[in-house]
Formats: structure tokens, sequence, C-alpha cells
């Protein structure tokens, strides 16, 4: 009995904390306490020095590096926070070199695979799994013509796609941010929680989502940011592809896409110089056009205001307070509020996180293809 | 040009080694050389040793640990083989701690997210993505009874399924091994590429295959391999969603059950057990039963071997001669031929290790569910 207490206070249970939901399978670290903190524990006895480094520096965990202590068996630990509920990166840095936590599950952000946590927020669940019925996301191949490359899209077909083999259903094409790929919005976002839950509550047209890797380049192209070519691939090989393998809508008004941070400037982009095969957008914590001015920037496309609000049907911004880019969004809101632009603005507390993400899709989400 | 060169050179451009398809999108290391030997390269200043581990310790790259060399500025780097073809687990060792190579993409392998390098068989290409038509592979989620807790499938839906919203498929489970998820057989195994590739060219029947995590407990159930409650699951959760959710078909004769090694021994108990549901069975490299008796094991099921006979479709045990599980297989295989149990035997040369197992599901899938 003394040992099961024992061994139950080693695994921090007797305080109620827990592993993350992000670790692998089995792993007792990093664990999650009641009140948000956190701790993360490795072993690394030849290490001089071992920290924990929230990816790019400073997130939902905090502003790091935080040291880790050493034990005599050379196992490095450090409790930190409380913390922001959410998902969060990041790494080790031992003797300054960035390493992953193999207790964690690997997430593909700042252009590798990094180790990441999610910190459950009490008061909400919108994308927690329910029992409600569950879209499947298909990891679906194509061979682009831009590229020249097979690529891979996920695509989320909603509760009851394949029961009702009739019914066409419109199309969210929705981006990562820099760094990320097309696993993010279902590893760390959870998009497909989001979508069933709101489904199961009547909350949102039951809709086709559509996540691509936000890169591409064309055949010799190198250099510059990766992302060159992702527009055209976007508008001359996915719409098609996904327009013949999935049962969609293909009016301009059933076909809406959006994004966060790098992939909300490209929703932008492309949305706006595309109006004939877009009539929703959507940009989370987005980064758009630098010196953005409502008679010039996108080509133009907001000078007309009358004819912007005629032919968009729901054009969102949203971004958190603390979050770098927030001036940028603000001044994009503003901007179009004095040029007559029509226009969804939702602000709130949040860091340029998944967190915020998440609720952005779950206010965004409901407000498409609606009649 | 001088510079081009001196740029070419060093990313080893002119001598034709180009980085590994299993690498994360732009990352010039590992390498893979024409002659199949490997190059990897690390940044890391402060470490006294740093050392390439296969997994394992010895697989198709050869055993291990090998050590890297330092540069001045701390870049550590090894070229090793010529390897075997196909695709390795490894790890770095920094002065012992096993760190992965953030220049790879990770694979849930060793119970963890691992670093691995596919390295191209010039003979072969039944494993890579060609213009064919490509199935689909879906995440589905569902709610387990047995364990309580929500569970993810992987499910191959072949070319064609959508377009024939009437036709049912026959269906295989194909189960990973130890330490590995039900990401592996696509991650790893590019079994949807081999699936495709043999559809295509007419040489299997168009069929689902369902891949799920081989571990599961009960509520409450702690210790063990944590595999124990995993019958339960395939059993009792798993076939009943799939038969649910899939256009299948449910005769016994249309359901298979294969698996690799731990997940070759499951495929072996769970199907031999319940031979009312499954009439094929495979073991790739299997863990078998220890101390095989044609008489006794497995309930006795072997024991009436005409029985057996009319009553199983397909009995398909291979193993790759360099396997340290080669013994066992193959004197599973003596033994059911002494005991009149019909069965295909395959053996070739190979190591316990993936490549083998592209090879065992190219052989293993034409022979399934013909008339």
């Amino acid at each position: 009995m003394i040992r099961f207490f024992l061994a139950a206070a080693a695994l921090g249970i007797l305080s109620g904390q827990t592993p993350a939901v992000s670790n692998v399978r089995g792993a007792a670290y990093p664990q999650v306490h009641p009140d948000r903190r956190v701790t993360f524990q490795w072993k690394a006895p030849a290490a001089q020095k071992v920290q924990v480094m929230p990816g790019g520096g400073n997130n939902g965990l905090g502003k790091g590096p935080f040291e880790m202590t050493r034990s005599a068996e050379g196992v490095w630990s450090a409790t930190i926070g409380p913390v922001q509920p959410g998902f969060h990166y990041y790494w080790f840095l031992a003797d300054g070199v960035a390493v992953n936590d193999p207790n964690s599950e690997t997430y593909f952000g700042w252009a590798r695979p990094t180790s990441g946590i999610d910190v459950p927020d009490e008061r909400l669940d919108f994308y927690e799994p329910k029992d409600v019925p569950h879209g499947d996301v298909r990891m679906h191949w194509y061979r682009s013509k831009v590229t020249g490359q097979m690529r891979r899209a996920f695509v989320y077909a909603p509760p009851g796609y394949d029961a009702n083999p009739r019914t066409r259903y419109p199309v969210l094409y929705l981006q990562h941010g820099s760094g990320e790929s097309e696993r993010g919005w279902v590893a760390q976002g959870r998009m497909n929680f989001v979508l069933d839950n709101l489904l199961a509550a009547g909350k949102a047209k039951p809709m086709i989502v559509v996540m691509e890797l936000g890169y591409a380049q064309r055949p010799g192209e190198t250099g510059g940011r990766g992302n060159e070519a992702f527009g055209d691939v976007m508008m001359q090989d996915l719409i098609p592809e996904i327009d013949k393998s999935f049962r969609t809508l293909t009016d301009r008004t059933q076909r809406a896409i959006a994004g966060l941070s790098m992939g909300g400037g490209q929703a932008m982009q492309i949305g706006l110089a595309n109006l004939d095969r877009f009539a929703s957008i959507g940009s989370f914590s987005g980064a758009g056009a630098r010196n953005f001015d409502v008679q010039s920037s996108y080509g133009g496309v907001f000078k007309d205001a009358a004819a912007f609000n005629k032919r968009v049907k729901l054009f969102w911004v949203g971004c958190g307070r603390e979050d770098a880019l927030f001036a940028g969004s603000s001044a994009l809101h503003t901007a179009l509020d004095k040029g007559g632009v029509r226009h969804t603005w939702s602000e709130g507390p949040g860091l340029h996180d998944w967190q915020v993400w998440r609720k952005h899709l779950h206010e965004f989400a409901p407000l498409l293809f609606r009649d």
C-alpha cells in the first residue's frame, strides 16, 4: 500500500497532475497540473545545461528558455507556468542545441518535427472528441502539373458523406502557417473535432474541408520562401482535383478559403485575386499585406466597396490581442471600416497560437455557406 | 560559375548524391549516394561525441553505432554503407543520449517518434508513387467500448470506392509491429502505393485495408505489454465499426488479417481463434508462439489438417533469412508441412525490416479474395 502511494506520488497522480494528451502512448511526462503548471523531464546525464524552449522563444508557455535542474542520475526537470491553455510547440536546448522531447509526439512546426504540449482549457470543450458522429480525414494523393510532383491533401469529409452518395457539399480550403504542413489543422488544431461538434449541434453547414501544404515551387525553382507556386497549385491543380474526386458544389458561393498566419495571407492573396471562384475568405492572425491601403492593395479589389460588398458573402478577419501581428490586423480592420468594406472582425485575448486558431475556426465555420 | 560548382559540390550534387525522400522538406541531409552510402550531418557544437545509431542497434544501415566526426564549426558528419535498400529507423547518440535528426521526418517506431531514412532500390519500384489511380487513406475515429477511449483507424479505400457507391469490398486488417502505430504501414510501408500499383496492373482484387493501433488496455489495466485488449478491440469494436462505416463484404471469405512481427503474432492469434470471421491469415516476420506444436498450439486448430485446409483459404507465412525470427518462422513452416497444413511459405533475403514487409504485402495481397 505504501508502495502504491510512493509510486503514485512519483507519477504525480495524488496531486492531480496528469500526462499531457499530446504525449506518446504511455509516457508519464510532460505532466499538466490542475493549475496549468507543466512539468517536463528528460534524462541526459552528459549534458551540462538543459532548458525548455517554447516554440519561437515565447508562446503560451511563457518566455523561455526555462532552466531545467539535474538530478543525481542525470534526469533534468522543470516545472513552469501556470501556462496558457491550448497547444504549444516546444523543444529542449541541450547545451544550446535544439532536440525534441522523446516523450512528446512530434508535430510539424518550425519547419521540422517539433515537440508539443496540449494544455486543457477547463472552460472550453468545443475541440474535444465527443460522442457525436465523426467525419473522416482523408489523405488524398495527386500529381501536380505545376510542380511536377506528387502532393498530398488532407480532406475532411463530414459525417454522412458516405451514407448520402448523391449529396454534394460546399468546400472550405483551410491553410496552415509558416513552417507547418497539411497535417497541422488536424494534429495541432483538431479541426475535425471542431467541425464534428459544430455539425452535431446544427451550428454549421456540412462541408468538405481541404488542407494542403502551403509550400510549392515550380521545377528548378529554388530559394525564396518556397511558397511561390502555391497559388498556382491551388487554382490549377488542387481545386480541379478536389472537384473531380469529391462530391463538391462548384459554384463560387459554395467555395471558401481561409488560413492562419502565412495561410491567412495566402487566403487573402489567392481568394481576393480569384473572386470568380471564392465568395468567402478568412484570415486568422493573418500575415497580410504591409502598408495596407484600401484603394490600392490586393489589386484594388476594395476600391469599389459597394461592388465588393455585393460580391463577397463573408470576409472574416481575426487576431489575438497579444499577437505581434495584432497591430496589422487591427489596422486592416480599421481601414476596411473606413472604406466601407463589409467584413467580420474578431478580436480577443490570445497570442499567435493554435488555441486562438481553434477559436477562429469555431467562430468562422458557422458563418460559411449560409443561404 | 566557380561559386556554383563549390555550392553544388558542397551539396553533393556533382557526385550524384541526393537528399533522402524521408527528409523534411528542403533538408539537404541525410544524403543517399548512388552506391547506397549515406551521409548524415548534424550541428551540435557542445557535444563531445556524436554517433549514428541504427534502430535497435543493427538494421539495414548495418551494425552501429557509427562514429561521427566534428568540423571546426561543430558540425558532425558520417558517411556509412553501402546500406541495404529500404526504410531504416535511426537516431543520433549525443554523448550517449538518443536524439532525433531534425532533418528527418519522424516515424513512430521504437515506441517514440524516430528518425528514418528511405534508401531507394534501383531494382524495385512496386512501392513508388506512380501515375496510376490512387486510393485515399482515411483517418477514422470511433469510440471503443472495450477500452472506453477514442481510437483512430487508418483505412485505405481503393481507387473507385467513391465513384461506385453500390460496390462492396473485401477487407484486410493489417497490423504494424511492436513499438509502432497505426501510421506505420502508410508512412514506413507505403502500403497505399503498393496496393495502387497492384490494382492498376490488375494483380489484386480491390480491397479495403484497415490499420489500427495494436495496443489496447481495458480501463484501469496497466503494466504488461499494453496490447492485452487488442483482440477484443478488433472483434468487438473495430470489425463492427468498419462494417458499419464502409461498404464491406462481411462473409468470412471476404475478411483477412495480417501483420508484421508483433502484428503477425496478433494476426495468427486473433485470426486462428476466429475462423468464423476470417478465412485468410498472413504473418510477416511474425512473432508467433514459441515451441510451436502442430497438435496443440493455437488451441489445436491445426490438429485436424483436412478440416483446416478446407476452412482456411490462405495461410501465408514469410520471413527474411537474416531475421532473428527466421528460425521460428522456418520451424513453423516445417511443422505445418509435416502436419499436412496447407500454407504459403515465403523466404528470401532480408532482415527484420520494412523493405521485407513491403515485399511481403506485395506477394500476399494478390493471393487474397480470389474466387
